[in-house]
């Protein structure tokens, strides 16, 4: 199992609010420019590692995600940064939890305070083995799957992302420098919703042809 | 000059608002408990290798804070976490900018959305040569001083933080774990306000024999 990638990390950004249904069903406002956080390297869950922890006190929420492994430095790109051209820049890819304490989270935004307390728990980032380009030849035609106790609670295409991979590298990197082996993680579809011990968790990345590249299954 | 502490940092923490007349200066609540976010080691800036940008329609804002670097890992840290516990897991200091976006800040904060943005720019986080522990025997008895264009703009004492470093690393380490290496910036006395290109920035931390430890030089 490929985890390299995981080691190679410098750092971890996520997008935010990149699927139109998913900021309607949190009540968000729709941001004309991408945004992102980052999570700390200390709250990835590589697999078969343990179980993703719920703090005492936290209204866990899982958002499945693709994630991106960069396999080169980006800096300042201009606007007219092309999707071909992101996709060159493209190591590979990884499925990923984006897991929230949804509650803290709220109160942070209520308060204008860092989002890094709700986002950034110790497992809070559970990431699969390394997927590679040949199994994703285009990065938005997978569906992202994620069921809890054999329910269905999210089920979506990736090319609904609003922002592109193009525009949220360009965004990115005219802020803070983008490094080879950086892991970006792409936003979430509709249907997130809280984890409970006990849960049995079970995420998949699905091609267009209905045969899933890669499975991810998490114990509480 | 010794800069490896630099590369072996597996991430950067910063606490917010941990001296009162800086939280009176910009309005702010005072927290009931130590709050933080990340910087990006993309951010960092070495010294003697340049300037520390003004990004386009920003105003950035000087923030001088003395940085501890960990020598263990830490992780669930007990209320009871002792000031003498902490002292024995710093393995030494770095005088730091915790340079903002003070702009792109407040909007974030007035939208309830992460502060990465205004934080994370590249070079808004110079920081010095590593500072042994010998230099700094106790870590509350330090003056920190900051300097634009020979005027000065910061100086206060280290006793002055709200949250003793104790009560940061026991919050911090309860959310996620601290790693050897890992970098910590414990706040900004009062004085904060925006640097302009051409600026000559100059900061310091003075010992309580009123001797210079460490001096950092900025021309913007
Ligand atoms: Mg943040
Ligand atoms: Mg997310
Ligand atoms: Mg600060």
């Amino acid at each position: 199992m490929s985890l390299k990638y995981i080691d190679n990390a410098r750092k971890i950004l996520c997008i935010g609010r990149n699927y139109a249904a998913h900021i309607k069903e949190l009540n968000n406002v729709q941001p004309s420019e991408p945004f992102f956080f980052l999570k700390p390297s200390s709250s990835i869950l590589r697999p078969n590692s343990g179980s993703v922890l719920v703090p005492r006190g936290t209204v866990v929420h899982h958002e499945i995600e693709l994630a991106i492994v960069l396999n080169r430095t980006l800096r300042n790109l201009d606007k007219n940064f092309s999707d071909e051209e992101a996709l060159d820049s493209i190591a590979g890819y990884a499925l990923a939890l984006d897991m929230t304490a949804r509650n803290v989270q709220d109160e942070a935004k209520k308060k204008g305070l860092p989002w890094t307390i709700g986002k950034g728990f110790d497992t809070f980032l559970p990431l699969s083995r390394f997927i590679s380009k040949e199994q994703i030849p285009d990065p938005y035609k997978v569906e992202l799957s994620f069921d809890i106790n054999g329910k269905n609670k999210q089920f979506d295409s990736t090319n609904l992302m609003l922002f592109k991979i193009n525009k949220i590298l360009s965004t990115m990197s005219s802020i803070m420098t983008l490094e080879k082996g950086d892991i970006i993680l792409t936003g979430t579809p509709k249907g997130v919703g809280p984890i409970h011990p006990g849960d049995y968790l079970f995420g998949k990345i699905i091609n267009d042809k209905g045969q899933v590249i890669e499975e991810s299954i998490l114990d509480l």
